[in-house]
């Protein structure tokens, strides 16, 4: 599993005096930079092999400025070509939401899926976690 | 239906060289402001009766900067406190996310769900669509 | 002189209950949109020729959440190789915000600065406005 | 001088292949929270005691994902009841942007400037460092 702590700014709240909710989405995709690793170590955008073709958030309770947010990430499901992130996001111990993104493994000229290698295949299952995580 | 048209800036896309996924929240959230007005036509932040459960997004194909992008919003559930919202995001005539946002109308303090008030739900029912939409 | 209508979305305040000053930044390039449309009138990413190489902005009042904010963008110098594009943020008919952008014409590749073209000069000389506009 | 390290998100990107210009407001003002605790030690958003005037950023060099950049935000100015936070951004040694935001010292509630007062002003000597800073 992979953990990254958010400090958040003023500008991820909104005037109802929480934490917006776009900016959970944003949150995720940040965190999957480590993710992002593992199909591409340079980070290198020109030959970007995969692609985001689902995400789900779900707003369990408020996240409050100013104090920390940890972004847990770990991949729940491995298929074929595609294989599935999620993220929780947990303040002062408590999830306060829970994210999902399906990625495809593409070609990046072409962007049409390509099967998952066993390279691949094995660095994803190092942080695969099964069911429901009990965090 | 509401439709709502935008106008991408270069800051809605990333270094793939389209609009980054983590924009479409940001503008379904937007196109909600009609859904907003609704239950609280001043759309006062202090009487702010709904609350945001759950978001969804299916990333269909590639949206471009600079070609403006239709959102279409509609409400696809009515339940008992809660309701979905759902989105499309239409750039040259076709459909490249779709999107659903399931709120929960709330009591503006205790933040505890209430029940659709008859009002609510005619209103709502107005822009109801019921099963896929052919778009 | 551009004028633009910006719906403000809920994710552009914060919880001070305003709209948050970084979104100022981000309105005034959207804006620039007509801007960039003079120098590379299909928007196309590969030969874009001119860079941001200086931003301000003056908050003079607050904005709110959900009137709509009218930015209006002019030409307010004319350099060699570089110009000034000035914003003002208007809500209610009030100067809420001001801002500035030094842009500089450069090639595409090389990002070197090259001189405006008579033709480039002629057509920013359409939207300059000398001296501080009268809002 | 505050010190703070910011990994770039995909999403902090824009078309051109580089961190997009309106993210370096953002992450300066990130940065600011180390400057509001000393205003408000709690970061309560009641009783929120400073307002940004003006901001400016100049932009020397392109930032890159997925490279750390590093902000770093000490006091350039001390006024009597203004102040100004000045920034630098580094990626790999070399100062990308620079900024600087003026801020005013407010009462919560009326939002008019109130003195700094000397408790204020030592504290903000602490991270006071006078001219150009040799980065």
């Amino acid at each position: 599993m992979f953990i990254r702590s958010i400090e958040p700014a003023v500008c991820d709240t909104d005037c109802l005096g929480h934490i917006n909710n776009t900016r959970l989405p944003i949150w995720f995709e940040y965190s999957r930079n480590d993710i992002f690793h593992i199909f591409n170590p340079d980070l290198d955008n020109i030959v970007w092999n995969i692609l985001t073709a689902r995400i789900e958030v779900d707003y369990l309770d408020q996240i409050f400025f100013p104090h920390n947010v940890e972004i847990r990430t770990w991949i729940s499901h491995i298929g074929n070509s595609s294989f599935t992130v999620s993220h929780a996001a947990v303040q002062h111990g408590s999830v306060c939401a829970t994210g999902k993104a399906v990625m495809v493994h593409v070609d990046p000229v072409l962007r049409k899926s390509v099967p998952l290698s066993t390279d691949l295949r094995e660095k994803l299952t190092v942080h695969f976690i099964k069911g429901e995580l009990d965090i």
